[in-house]
């Protein structure tokens, strides 16, 4: 079988994350040409996972008839500019989320989708975790009957600089838009209307800088169910990833994963493990998951598994939940998306 | 030593389970009469239990000279009433909650206590259960360090009947009350705000009569934490009863009680016990407990554990939940308090 | 309904646990009369329970005809003697285990129940525990299919000392008949053949007086399945009881008991209560429920639920035991039953 | 860096496992040439994992130069002769358990292997599990105090053919040999005698065949502690591998491994994930880690981590446990090791 011909823009974290997945565990794909707009990292990048060819413009991947997806790596303000130019040059694209700060962006991203007819994933990876993956599918497939409760519990194990909070665009876009999107996932719908409550009890420094680190927003479906997610930026005990889906016929809720399931009974009590300390322990394999899916609705012309209607939904709520912070009441969806 | 002589006013569910505590847990104390509108439901109380009186009149109790305490069981429009009146006859009162549905009698029992110096203890059995009472141990005691999250899921086995829903005030006084007494045990403070979301997804007949069966309210806290319940009237599995703090130092959170520790192991999964059914075998011995408690501090003239702060302010939040699902917006706990 | 009369001997601490599960939770019996050849023991007992007469000779239990059924709670060698003479005397008997040190004087006490045709059962509360219960009911009635391997693990959290060592029998007898019983009680049948090992680890005195504190019997059951007990005589983390059944559609384990569900999320680690400390914590329900249903038995003329035979087989199995340590082979039952 | 190069003997489903551990996972190394005596099976492997070369012959692997390493997959007869090859052609060997069914083979084995100074790794994987090897070092590490008890369970989802069965050497070889070298690795230590208990319940054909299904063996440490491991050839709910040592200051325990960690509550009960199936899917990532740790052993010239001695001892305990079995008696590991 032909391989498929992959190019990465952006080596930093996410895209070593993935050149790994590809190399390593996609017998069926191969990458073969990388660039970032910092050399060095593009050039350790190719080296590492053997790929012949770097470069520091990203219209070189754009423009090599040989390749046939594109993973969108780099940074947030440039992910629909170079994925519109992907796919106009008919490659398929796999876009890290969010895939842009402002909903026009994301439209013509989808509207350029549409016309090109190209495969285009949103790097919403938890959707392919094994626990939440598992409540979903139970909530789907009626074992969970009416869904009517959705929680989700999502923390951090360390808070970034107060620099990074102030640059990030904020909590809900940074941080809530993966919980948003699981929200929607679990519950099988879009929501229609969020409530935002936020506050910096991590470090002051993040409130000054106009952001919040702990964090409350309920949900109301448009199923009628209701949900909840809570925040923090910061825990003592790792990385805390908890989703909860509760029907008329019962509930389906997911632990941590620690490292290992050892119990260790001492005068000091039974004490367990951790759950796995961040993202890159607990979310590899989902990380793994989505490439596998991104790759195979290309090989065999199915739909991606995360479509754009999810990368535009999540950052729909994100800027509901900061006006609904603002403003101090909830707010309805349709204030953002018709706006 | 000098028994401790009870009177009961009220002798249906929760006045027998009072009955039973005192009979069988408390050596120092002793039944001396019941009575109860109902004249059989008082005379089978009394023959269970070995009381010696028993009547129609709650006057009797309070003019009994032998009686040193009141334990106040009887329908919520008579609990500030009869406690009143109880106290001014010079006896301690333990009083079931709601003290009132409205605030000015609740703060009209509140001076009666201050005038009369009596014990006064509001019946927030859950307050002695042994998880939720280790959760606030730990929160209260810096194990957790500084409180930033507080959630709650208080969920009933069964819906009750379309008709007692109508009539019981609704969901956030009847069955919520007990969380928003929780919350602020757990938090060691007062809550500065509510959200309310509230919908009827378990039976349409509750929404028709006005009531919600599905909630969940958000909390601002005196202290800047932020808190979480979410309520069903039903689930399939049993009484769901878990909290959690969450603060700078670690977590604490408290699974449901099952009837058993077996796990059996088949060809279907892992089976563990469900929740155990409901709140007379999930809340017995924190019944047991409270009662203990009060008790002791009318034989060692202590603080009672529970006092009419809580009362009030159980109430104030019930009522403040409903006004911000009636209005749609966050409402301040002073615009109740202070209404 | 007339009340059964009940007369202890021994006031000890299984007498005062007897006493305390009739006074408080069995309706349908008091007690009468209470002896202990250590006369300020039966005094405090009589005094703390509200019995009315006390003394130092079990003969005026055994002769006073108001009496229904005894409990015998005296030390071990006067077990036989005191059931034989009770029986004898148309009384009701119930026996703590060991029921004799002896095959003779047990193999006698069970010729008198049958002679005299008076209830006799045996204070093996273990089987009335919710944990071990469930678990024999799933083996027993079917859901585990054909029982293959049973597994028990009891330690208890601190050693004797040296000299209750060396007078108590020795591990097997006074420690290990618990799960001897419970072995046979969980396979639904006796046992045939044992091996046994034992050393001293915890506390060399105990070797030196010629005990084991660490020990591991195998079993062979009648039915073919095959058994392992563990025992040690100390933890470092409280009372350690957990059986587990193994059979060809599933297994059932049951783990220990711990005061609370809640789990401490800290840098440490995930910390679970340890199991509850011993066995009057651990079996104070299994106490209250064997009591219940041997006063069942007389007033509705039941079977006891353990009999004389589970007295006998136990010390059989002891004996058995330490005739494999001894002499470091495996031993037959027959060998010490038809001895 | 030069990549080692490795020989594969043996492209049946362990060797197929090691291909892609070395593949996939170990950038240092890379398979050049695979052989098996069923051409067919090493042509596979060789086309799945890219592998340069294939035949027939392992002499083709020991005499080629190229070739730094040779792992040694092959039927145990030929283990310790192949292996023996390839060390006295310079090579580091990687070979399957058991080495051998004689203990002489294996004693030779040990013995080039001195003499030629290779390193020598015997294929215990479980001793590289996330569960098992926490549980170890907590033991190793002090932490669990002296050592005192040892309990291992480990059961197959589904029995062999008879024909397997009778084949395979019998169980305590074929199946137990793993947990044999789990204790000692657990301990620390060496087993000094052995008592094997052992029946045919799975299957009868199995007994017919002369060998049993149902099993348990108990072990006596060179430091004093006592062990007792228990085998089913069948569970009807999937793959139950838990080890626990006991020791002065605690417990460590593991559970078994589920896919997820999501419990699902409904009318039926609380229900967990079954254990992982088999082997293959329960210790994966044991097989990486062991030629992870092979590999880097020979490019950092280290001792291997599991060296000679367990696969002498392994098969001895083994041989140990048959005899006791068949004579009824406990065996020495003496009268096996100096026979």
């Amino acid at each position: 079988m032909k391989k498929l011909n992959i190019g990465i823009v952006g080596a930093g974290r996410i895209g070593k994350v993935h050149a790994a997945s590809i190399t390593y565990h996609i017998p069926g794909a191969q990458i073969v040409r990388v660039t970032d707009v910092y050399e060095p990292a593009a050039k350790a990048l190719a080296e590492a996972y053997g790929v012949p060819a770097y470069g520091t413009d990203y219209m070189d991947i754009v423009n090599d008839p040989t390749i046939d997806a594109v993973l969108v790596c780099s940074p947030t303000p440039t992910h629909a500019d170079i994925s519109i130019a992907a796919m106009k040059a008919g490659k398929h694209v796999f876009c890290e989320k969010p895939v842009d700060l402002t909903i026009e962006k994301i439209k013509l991203t989808a509207q350029v989708a549409a016309e090109t007819g190209r495969k285009l994933q949103i790097g919403f990876n938890r959707r392919f975790d094994h626990n939440h993956g598992k409540v979903q599918k139970l909530a789907a497939d009626g074992t969970l009957g009416n869904i009517e409760l959705i929680k989700i519990t999502s923390r951090d194990p360390e808070p970034p600089s107060p620099e990074y909070a102030a640059s990030s665009g904020g909590l809900y876009i940074d941080m809530m838009i993966h919980d948003f999107d699981m929200a929607m996932f679990l519950a099988g719908c879009d929501v229609k209307e969020v409530y935002a409550m936020g506050t910096s009890l991590v470090d002051p420094r993040i409130g000054e800088a106009g952001d919040v680190d702990t964090a409350i927003v309920t949900l109301t479906f448009e199923n009628g169910a209701l949900g909840v997610i809570d925040n923090s930026r910061r825990t003592a005990y790792g990385y805390d990833q908890r989703v909860e889906v509760f029907g008329s016929l019962g509930m389906a809720a997911g632990e941590n994963d620690g490292d290992s399931t050892v119990r260790v009974s001492t005068a000091a009590g039974v004490v367990s493990d951790k759950p796995q300390h961040f993202f890159l322990e607990r979310y590899m394999a989902s990380f793994v998951e989505e490439m596998k899916q991104f790759i195979a609705a290309i090989n065999e012309d199915k739909d991606v598994p995360v479509g754009i209607h999810a990368g535009l939904m999540s950052v729909v709520l994100a800027k509901a939940a900061k006006k609904s912070l603002d403003e101090h009441r909830p707010v309805k969806i349709t204030e953002i998306l018709e706006a």
